[in-house]
């Protein structure tokens, strides 16, 4: 009999999320049926849009994310054992699938390049970047593009996407070490937002002209004081806004409309799904940046399944650089 | 010698504008020099936007805005005396041009029509109401929209191009007689915000699926209400934002991001100056739907220039259904 371990949401998290928010369980897997196999997780990714998305769970449930996993039993030949997929099985060690809800690896995954990548720079967050920066900011040649938690799993790939592109790129972290990181990626501003003196001012400072784009994973008052800074018809992706997922009230801020219209500005809030039909194209793009060197990755690894609840809010809280992954 | 009545801006607004900030003023005007012709304002237009638009005034000058002007002296042959135009000359009596500035009437203009309409169904507000819907909102048939201040010169011209598209109209307004007029124009569901038990559920009831459309004359807190009503994928033009422009501190709401991720909105803000190679186009197609009575007009006029600053007090208060117009 084959056991699993999970992390369950035990409580709702209120606030910011707590370790003892999450549950360790141990459960016994079902015999496999004919068509199905059993998946050992290898990879595991936790990602900002966990928090708000918690929300849809019911207490007790199984935490909801994805793994890169690899077939240690099989009853069906399409995934014989070996065979790596994407699952999003949430976080549990173990598990049986009738293989319909698993994504194999792009085929061809070179053998230089972790598979984790799957999971990031080549996976959801790359795709996020890539469909958010080409088809909802509608990135042009030599534009200006801002973009902030610049450091992170998305905002990392959209701006050397924006430079392939021969765009400008202005980058905001939250560490000096993060900057530094974004001027080595070809970031050609890069500032550390919890530092500066005005954000403001140094945004009109990075880009006297304003900024056509504005790739937000933040949202809240960065976004209130980054708005004031687009230019004419300029274009805002909302990907993500984490400085609002841990809201117990409502934060509140200046309304943007009045702005939004003298500039005829376009606001867009999106979700990486929205191109579920594009996924190979967007997948392929990026591995080819990747090799060839385009686009550069970094992952901050926590070594332990039973560390991913502390590996979670610390991604949170923005200890990584590049993507956050669990590595079991 | 010919003299000319003007209102000039006395003194910037701070907060609702009061009757003081206006100053009456006299001057002559000069002799025509060839090409020149001198012009009459007939019907004077005052319309929201010349509250945030003031700000890029100087005290002293002639308030904004446009008019119906007839030429009453010429020397430029392609603007005979008795012509009709379309001029941005500011609050003033009588006005000399050298035609550049000047807009014909729309051709065959019918005998039947106010040439008023030309500051308002058949004119900026109309054209507003037609490029928001259709390029903005990008209205599709069967599609449901909500419109505040929809008893406006233009969200009553929009609701009727959306019933004209076969949509589901819910129209919000100010006072029970412009409820009244709105569903005499053929909107599905009205009401009157200010007496409205709550606004969320008065929208919800109005449409238990949602908004695919919502085209926002208001902002600040009603859009927030709404933004919470919105389908997925819906879709928010930002054509004016009265309960913002009179502000001395910005008012405060909740953030909105969150919101517009998880449902994929785009909200945009326009101008209908975007528009201006296909004016003519929009004219015609406006010209057209009153002719054949789908598209309904109604004006609040006030008589006199003497009571033109009084006018754009009360339109800013709500006074009037349809488009506010002084007749000289």
């Amino acid at each position: 009999m084959v056991r699993t371990a999970s992390w369950v949401l035990k409580k709702h998290f209120e606030g910011f999320p707590k370790l003892s928010d999450f549950e360790l369980k141990e459960a016994e897997l079902p015999a496999l049926n004919n068509g199905d196999v059993l998946l050992e997780s290898v990879f595991f990714s936790v990602d900002p849009y966990m928090r708000p998305y918690s929300k849809r769970m019911k207490e007790g449930d199984v935490m909801l994310g994805s793994q890169v996993a690899r077939v240690v039993e099989s009853r069906d030949p399409a995934y014989p054992v070996g065979t790596f997929v994407v699952s999003a099985a949430g976080w549990t060690t173990r598990f049986v699938s009738n293989g319909k809800d698993l994504q194999r690896m792009i085929p061809d995954w070179p053998n230089e390049l972790p598979r984790s990548l799957a999971l990031g720079t080549i996976g959801m967050p790359g795709l996020t970047a890539y469909f958010g920066l080409l088809e909802v900011c509608k990135l042009r040649p030599g534009e200006t593009v801002l973009i902030n938690s610049a450091a992170g799993a998305v905002g990392s790939v959209v701006g050397q996407i924006a430079k392939t592109a021969g765009c400008k790129v202005v980058g905001s972290a939250g560490s000096d070490k993060k900057v530094a990181y974004l001027k080595n990626l070809g970031f050609d501003v890069a500032f550390n937002y919890k530092t500066v003196r005005s954000l403001a001012e140094t945004l009109k400072e990075a880009s006297p002209d304003g900024y056509d784009c504005y790739f937000d994973n933040v949202g809240g008052a960065f976004s209130s004081v980054a708005m004031e800074q687009m230019k004419k018809f300029g274009r805002i992706a909302l990907c993500g806004a984490i400085s609002l997922y841990n809201d117990k009230e409502p934060q509140q801020g200046p309304y943007l409309q009045l702005s939004m219209i003298l500039k005829e500005l376009c606001m867009e809030g999106f979700l990486v799904t929205r191109w579920e039909n594009r996924k190979e194209e967007g997948l392929k793009a990026l591995l080819k940046w990747v090799m060839e060197g385009k686009i550069k990755w970094h992952e901050h690894i926590t070594e332990g399944f039973e560390n991913m609840p502390a590996a979670f809010l610390g991604m949170l809280k923005g200890d990584n650089i590049g993507k956050a992954v669990i590595k079991v």
